[in-house]
């Protein structure tokens, strides 16, 4: 079944879109937030979680599920759905991030990648058409493209023909495809941080007609302003009546900021990997649920939030959990910080149907960062966080 | 609110009961599996699971929750219930077993224990009174005395000493426990497996007129066939009109066996520490879904059981799960292992209602050894399980 995007709504002081993507396994309203479920698993939470939380669609990861327990397995199961037990939509990533992230194993060749599995170090080997047998295989709603994705930081010389080469792919991974499947193809875009490269890599991706595009080559080493000053300049050359991925982001911030420059759909690790540091997600900001502070602390994780989490225990025993690496932790936290996400696209979307989505995401940005500043400002004298780590799984 | 016991019906051909406790927090149907939440978590399993499969009274270890994260801290929460989030009976240990088990790092003398914690080798003491200070404050609503659990092999030599001060400790206990309040005291029965040491113990801490007995002791190191003729003879020595505890034990056979020779009320760590290491109870013996066999096994874990995990997974998902330690693999198996001892133990129930627990029973465990062993034979070229590991948390 083919993909169908409705636009909804946009909204009249930003770039904000609220639209509805069609998919063979349901239907998704964006902007959504994705999920990541790197090897058939959201990492602590089954799919029971899931429904409950409200996540509409899941990501799956090419490269391990490849791996282990390998796609013809799960073909035989019927497919990724069927195997993990998920009815709703799944979106497969291409592969391409990770081969790259195995960056003293991997050879990047016409042909594709030969790399290293990080499980065993058998050679193994992924281009255009292995990325869309893989992903077609597992039966996802929505396959990506096999892509470089290049540092941030990459200059022309390096970007020029690794944007030719990622167009050949594009080419190839669209010859492999089956349209008539239930697999919709979105292209790729690359570009690095160059304004008129991501324009021209646009034009040269969206030729291909395909059900939705990506813009790929964020979150990966460059910095806040510069990636949210390229995708504003780069999400419009993505035509309106497709869906719009932003993919490996991101932050709450991130999210808020990068839906006003017009992108539908966002995925990151950061709310169940996070989770498992125990870095908590509230409206409030964030906080590191192991601090000695909330030892004797009987408030819910977040007073504003409605998951089981926060319904149930308190923040002294959230920490408890922590410090005693309680598998129940895992669960408790991830469940909170999903749910935090994807109710903060619920916002999202109620208040670009209201018109209201320009103040609404100024006003929400300032106090978050006020309220941010104010919890460093009490924490001053304590070591904290150790910056950005990559925001989708890597190979490892 | 003391503990009241009611006898509901005993089998006509085995020393069975089928009995009510009455706690503060709930009524337990007996006989009853308690699962193990150690450090105030039963493993990876949040109290609505705990609900959904029917768990009525679940275990806190004193040692565990005495270090971390300390029993006062949980009183100013307002108790162990609150704290955990299970609003039924929860029982708490004393605290013997496992500083025993930290053989190397503990002495013992008549005023108690002194020993170094596993988590951080600072010294620490636990006495009769200091256990029941700290049962008190986790306001469980069954709490055991301070005892010595001597290895099952011991002489005569070693236990007569060690029994006197068990019983001295439990005077002491007594002394020390409030019997208005919430925390309902239970004695226990040592003697290795001396018959008349057995039964001379039991008539002095008997003789302290307690809500419930305990026989402890067993599960430490003798054979299964040694363990039940122990208890066969020792449970007789309980009084009828009060509940009967066997700590630590134990396998589903163990539990079926003992429930015939008059035992009340089990738990053990196997449900969920086997889960963890993927050794699956069902109803066709026990399996190790790491298996390779199972990697393309699309049939339920155990067809005829109600869990979320056999209703909704493959064994081929749970085996992937497992073998990439997902952290779902933790809670799937875990859930399944406890609903198959509860559910276990309501077929006990039914059986003991309808005066057939001698015949049910005997031709339960001749089919679940047939079944197990045509099992093995079938597994006969590959490694299996390395024995029994003790049925308790232990210090470390």
């Amino acid at each position: 079944m083919p993909a169908h995007f409705e636009l909804l709504r946009t909204d009249p002081a930003s770039a904000a879109r609220r639209g509805r993507l069609h998919l063979p396994h349901g239907v998704v309203e964006t902007p959504i937030f994705m999920p990541v479920g790197t090897a058939a698993s959201v990492k602590a939470i089954a799919p029971d979680d899931l429904e409950r939380i409200g996540a509409q669609i899941v990501l799956g990861n090419t490269y391990h599920l490849f791996l282990r327990p390998g796609h013809e397995l799960v073909k035989r199961r019927g497919g990724l759905h069927p195997f993990m037990a998920w009815p709703r939509p799944i979106l497969t990533d291409s592969g391409g991030f990770q081969v790259y992230s195995l960056s003293e194993a991997r050879k990047i060749a016409e042909e594709g990648v030969t790399f290293r599995s990080h499980l065993d170090g058998s050679a193994r080997f992924i281009g255009p058409e292995t990325s869309m047998e893989i992903q077609q295989a597992l039966g996802a709603d929505v396959i990506m493209a096999f892509d470089e994705c290049p540092p941030a930081k990459s200059d022309r010389a390096y970007l020029e023909p690794s944007l030719a080469r990622t167009t050949r792919w594009a080419h190839r991974c669209k010859a492999a495809w089956n349209p008539d499947g239930p697999s919709n193809l979105f292209g790729i875009v690359q570009g690095g941080l160059f304004p008129d490269l991501r324009q021209r890599h646009a034009e040269e991706i969206c030729a291909l007609d395909l059900p939705g595009y990506a813009l790929g080559g964020y979150s990966v080493g460059e910095s806040i302003p510069e990636m949210y000053a390229s995708v504003a300049e780069a999400a419009p050359n993505l035509p309106a009546e497709k869906p719009r991925y932003l993919m490996g982001v991101g932050t709450p911030e991130d999210l808020v900021t990068c839906v006003g420059l017009g992108i539908d759909m966002f995925d990151c690790v950061l709310p169940t990997r996070t989770a498992r540091n125990g870095r908590l997600y509230t409206s409030e900001g964030v906080l590191s649920i192991k601090a000695a502070r909330f030892a004797e602390d009987d408030r819910p994780l977040d007073p504003a939030c409605r998951c089981y989490t926060c319904r149930t225990f308190s923040r002294a025993y959230l920490r408890h959990l922590f410090v005693a690496q309680e598998l129940l932790s895992y669960r408790l936290n991830s469940l909170h910080n999903l749910t935090f996400f994807l109710d903060l696209m619920a916002t999202v979307r109620a208040k670009i149907e209201a018109g209201e989505y320009a103040a609404w995401s100024k006003a929400w940005l300032a106090e978050r960062a006020a309220r941010i500043a104010e919890a460093k400002a009490e924490e001053a004298a304590k070591p904290r966080s150790k910056g950005r780590a990559p925001n989708r799984p890597i190979a490892g």
